[in-house]
């Protein structure tokens, strides 16, 4: 499926030549262009101006970024090496507060630099390539597997609605909440897609509807606020969105959105699941209030694409970037260990 | 309050020229400019293009135009000045079908038209400058009588939500869903208002911004897809949109996104307000569901406002310009007949 569509891996780590490589989403769906980062800045660039966006994606760029990084540390001091490993993982680490994925990728990579320790500088980076590309493989077993698990829910000629980008964009490959529609055509079954634009970054408008159709799935274009149209016509025979952490009691923080998606879906009965790993799960965070959510510029929604300002100075902007869902408004989420209710996580 | 401002009104009739004069809205923010109208194509073009738009202006706007053009017809002979009449009448109701104040103010110049039949085409001229006038003088009263009715619900330091632009911009002065906030706080009160940019015209961030702050108003702007996490933070009192058709059974057309609205202010139990005047009503139409819906072209979605495409070719764009907000979830219509209950109409 993603394969024949002959889309790259949206973010990869160049063993050879140690480089985190990414499609720069910022110029999509009208360019698609890979760009090579060996440089800290470029890379809290990148994730900041969400070149590189999705909580899996931020994840996995983030080892592989730490990765080369640290190949490039000219030292043989290892306590040297792990001062700077450690000061450029905390940089890494702040470029965005919500997703779980960045600091659990970078946590993932700390312990086992720190479990080599003492073999020398060498081995210490030797082990680090190896867990960079372990934590990009895995991320591609984990979607496939949240997309197996998905699948059995969806019937041919079923219609999904997702909300912002969870799929291959959001990931390696495959993605998360878009998982179960690929795997479903893999499988046979045709399901189509509803997919909302996502103000104000228009993830779903450039994103979704690209890979969506560059994979062969028939994809409809909404504004956000058109979903309770949709869903009232009764269009819709299940909602799919991915997750940027999960706190402990199963409330969920994703994209701006979700949250009235979820009451929609409650309104119209329609089942609501949201598709995560488990390295999306934060246990350390009781429940969705304590979940930080990041509160972006107002010019994204005052001029970010538009030739002219929209929006008359004297207005205040609101502009954060995620809501949190609480757990009771979600039917399942859709894990690599299979569907589980919130409770189950 | 509005007068402060020194804003003009949105579209009134120049009685000494016989010319149609509104505010084209497509380039608010940015520029205040007012346009002369007295072609039919013009009038069209103005409605189609929502250089005029807004329930009340609209049907205000056809009442005047429908008169600039009958000013100008070149013949003594009544029959052909009324085929001319009801011709033109019928080009100006198709522009738009879902907003019933359009209909509304050209069957209220045909009828006073009729009602004048056969003491001459000056005669029939002069009673429709005086009928088109009218109906915009009417269109303020009746406005401030919404805002009247609609300000008690309010107390100071209250904020209020909204969807589009149902403001001074959507009718001659004062609007409908702004009107309570203007007369509140021409009474004293402090109201703060959270406005929906509404995609993909973005009437909120280019229109309802704009009137708020102007007159004073402390207005955020927030995209629609934030509603859910404003009103999970409870800091909204009460709800007000605007209304493009009642049907007789209190099912309400607006604005694509106000459905949405009303689910959500029914989880979160906070009050849901349609402002309209009884023009809106069309007692001819059973049920929302018998209420057409006008469809718009998907560019609107994928180029309008950008320099470049933002959504692939390959995708389908549903662009519906309103939907239907049943009954059981409107708290009451503000009318300028008092406050109703849906099934009080």
């Amino acid at each position: 499926m993603l394969k024949e569509s002959g889309l790259p891996r949206t973010v990869t780590l160049d063993t050879e030549k140690a480089e985190l490589v990414i499609i720069d989403q910022t110029l999509l769906p009208n360019e698609l262009k890979l760009l090579r980062l060996i440089e800290l800045d470029e890379m809290c660039d990148a994730i900041k101006k969400l070149r590189v966006r999705g909580a899996p994606a931020i994840g996995v760029a983030a080892a592989a970024g730490l990765y080369c990084l640290a190949e490039r540390y000219d030292t043989k001091n290892e306590d040297e090496f792990f001062q700077k490993l450690k000061a450029d993982a905390d940089i890494l680490n702040a470029t965005r507060p919500t997703a779980r994925n960045l600091s659990w990728a970078l946590e993932e990579m700390i312990s086992c630099a720190e479990s080599h320790k003492g073999k020398g500088v060498v081995a210490v980076k030797s082990a680090l390539k190896a867990k960079a590309k372990d934590v990009e493989e895995q991320d591609v077993a984990v979607c496939k597997a949240i997309g197996e698990h998905g699948a059995a829910l969806l019937k041919d000629g079923d219609t999904v609605m997702t909300v912002c980008n969870a799929g291959a964009l959001a990931a390696v490959e495959y993605g998360t909440a878009l998982a179960p529609v690929y795997v479903a055509s893999e499988n046979g079954k045709k399901v189509a897609v509803y997919s909302m634009e996502t103000r104000p970054l228009l993830q779903g408008a450039r994103l979704t509807s690209f890979e969506l159709t560059e994979n062969g799935v028939d994809t409809t274009l909404i504004c956000d606020n058109m979903a309770a149209s949709v869903l009232a016509q009764g269009k819709i025979n299940a909602i799919f969105t991915g997750c940027d952490r999960v706190a402990a009691n199963g409330d969920a923080a994703n994209k701006i959105g979700t949250y009235m998606l979820a009451i929609l879906a409650k309104h119209f009965d329609v089942p609501f699941y949201v598709c995560a790993p488990y390295s999306t799960v934060d246990f350390s965070t009781k429940k969705g209030e304590d979940i930080i959510i990041e509160q972006r510029s107002g010019e994204e929604l005052r001029s970010l694409w538009y030739e002219k300002s929209m929006v008359t100075k004297k207005a205040r902007i609101y502009n954060p970037a995620f809501d949190v869902t609480p757990a009771e408004l979600i039917t399942a989420f859709i894990t690599e260990r299979g569907i589980k209710k919130p409770h189950e996580l």
